[in-house]
């Protein structure tokens, strides 16, 4: 019998991270996939049909909130990959999950290892005030710096306490001291053979600390989706955040 | 007035480290050095004669015990950096310590880099089951692996809830997977150019994160000391190890 | 019209590389692909109908020596990626195409990046004589150390002109001075994450120069093939190995 | 009896360099020290009276060229050090060489490591077209990018054959991509704990090829002074690079 395996639907089924998740979930010992739904599919009768415990919703930025909204109101755990919620969004839907005690997760992103880069990153700057911050991508991503070097910056910034060495920079041909959030100097690198990469490097008399995360495979997701499952079930709110469910 | 500043003796001045720990407290501007002491000199004499504080101990393996003890015995607060103390040492010196809610430090390592670098590798463990230590050092190391190596490894296997994979290997040159530690695998390398590196790989689906600290001076230890300084001022008790000096 | 396209069959279309190299001929400008034969079909006959100047045989150990006389005796220039040639059968295929002024290529490793590395090793070597080799492999890879490994190492050894300083070494774990090749030391880490990486360290007094290839995908493979297609077409013989191809 | 060994003479004796060099060279079995100059030493007195073979010129930017002018008038082959030469200077100084077919060395870097390094940038460059330097100093370095990094830029542009990519950037920040020297990206660190390092990313398809110098203490030099003595004596001609010095 089942009664041991939490029931979870796949909400987005048909994209990369859907079809992913999907396959994830099939082969792990204490899940059963009990939907997998794409953009035809209704999510209010699935999650009712199946009885659904735990919703992982990858559909899109323009479809996300809505679908939160009706796997919050039908009392099934949310597990929400898909970025494009705002701060008010948010908000509401912290508010309705903890209303009835309803665990969940929202997480721009389920890497656990960039998770825990960024962690350490803001713990070492409690201590180590001089550090830069290089992120590699590959040539398709044209944006510069990334999300996640800004995110990490300002977690450095927060938890830093040590002044920066202030340096009378003398740039020979501009640019060369990279982006500056705030006083972290960020340099992006883009280049073929690079899916992402980021590493902050901590400077301190004769000797450096680098914390380096790298992901070659999309597949890193799914280990953070599946830690995301096993926890909300024992949850009674809402998280922001991957890094809420380490401990 | 130098009323506000902490008075500091430096007991094995004339060695390496501790002239450089006499350098840097005597620029540090919250500490006096009142004394730097080589094995001529008197301890007791000296921590009565300079009212000294705090004493920075960095003499040989063979006096460190009894000069811990004078420290202890004269109430000041002892920042001990040479190694050669056992566990019943340590016992003893933490007693005296305790009854006299008397603050202090024993280190093995003063980096605040490779401290956080064995840190970050415990919380990681906790998360990622796999994961393989490469340490770096100069030829004149013949030891392998390194000591901070098999600290790092002992920390992680405690810290690890997470089964490592088990792998039939086949090493088709003896030696090829490294040392194994339980079942962490250790890797040392000797090379000129090197001076201490060590770094912590973790291994996960389509992931990895990359903890590395790198050491190019024995200056690297200075900010630890200063740290330890600072902080036993204010503790009650003696501590061993400098990550519980960090938040 | 296709005149100026050189006609390309990609032999062992169906497997993980022989799909991705069609898709790469197919996509190329100067290359027309005439087919992609599967184990079911006959290359004599495909060559003969095709008029097929160029075959890259990418089928298995079991079939390649066979398949490499049939492309030769039929005048097509061959592309050779399958391993599971020997040294003689090797002498023959080149024997054979000496006698036509027949170009064609041989190629264990057609990652370009992996060749230079290789190429870069042995140059290196011949200055600098302290060596170590660190391969990361995925955890499916249970042989180790690495063939790329143990052939930079014979290629070092080849060019090397300066004795290596002999270390009395202590392993207080035997295997931390990893696998020795002679008197180099190579170190196989094993984890998930990673596909194939490849590390040359060398030391001397003050620096270290680093070599590193890594390769995330497959396709890594493909500038090496195209090369290797564009090359042979002007070639005179059957050339061992890619770094023949580059000047 | 000395006979066998080359006599050198290291003029700018006093300096940081020139004490290493001092060093060395009394260390080296087939070469002797026979004089160590200051600024209030005559030069060319010196030459005639120790009938020195080799001078290793380590002055300032203000005296090289006088010096060299010297160290050839007198026949003594110049192993010159000091930066500050023009190129007008650099061409007198061959011809004169030249003439006399008397051989020597200009060396704006005596690191072997760091040459290696810059030529294989050049060589990878032939094969592969996306490429990034990344190049970090300590902090009391404030000129950015490093001259070793724009050198090493120049090099891969004039061995480049391949176009490489035209991406639509966006920058969030300004600087976050970098230096641009011509259609090279280049980054530039400072941070303490760092003395010298230099890394060139070659990018392709599913690979990437990283070549990284790290130099930690000014005694990376020494190998590349040495290796200048023993090559000089057998030189016709006065070369400019210690790239033409390795084979």
């Amino acid at each position: 019998m089942h009664g041991d395996k939490s029931r979870v639907i796949v909400n987005g089924a048909y994209g990369k991270m859907g079809t992913m998740a999907c396959e994830t979930i099939k082969k792990h010992p204490t899940f059963e996939l009990v939907a997998g739904l794409g953009s035809g599919d209704d999510l209010q009768t699935a999650i009712k049909d199946t009885k659904a415990q735990i919703v992982i919703e990858l559909t899109t930025a323009a479809s996300v909130y809505k679908n939160s909204l009706i796997i919050i109101d039908n009392n099934a755990h949310p597990v929400i990959g898909a970025s494009g919620l705002d701060a008010n969004q948010i908000k509401i839907l912290q508010d309705l999950c903890a209303k009835k005690n309803l665990g969940g997760i929202i997480a721009p992103n389920f890497s656990i290892g960039a998770v825990l880069m960024m962690s350490f990153a803001a713990s070492a700057a409690k201590y180590l005030g001089e550090v830069e911050i290089i992120e590699a991508h590959h040539q398709q991503k044209l944006d510069a710096p990334s999300g996640t070097a800004i995110k990490t910056a300002e977690m450095i910034l927060k938890a830093r306490t040590i002044k920066k060495n202030q340096l009378e920079l003398k740039e020979i041909i501009p640019g060369a001291r990279g982006a500056r959030f705030e006083d972290i100097n960020i340099h992006s690198i883009r280049l073929p053979g690079i899916l992402a990469r980021q590493q902050v490097i901590f400077g301190n008399t004769g000797e450096t600390l680098n914390i380096t995360h790298d992901s070659i495979d999309r597949s890193s997701f799914m280990p953070g989706i599946i830690l995301s499952c096993e926890r909300v079930i024992n949850l009674k709110s809402l998280y922001y955040g991957l890094e809420n469910l380490l401990d």
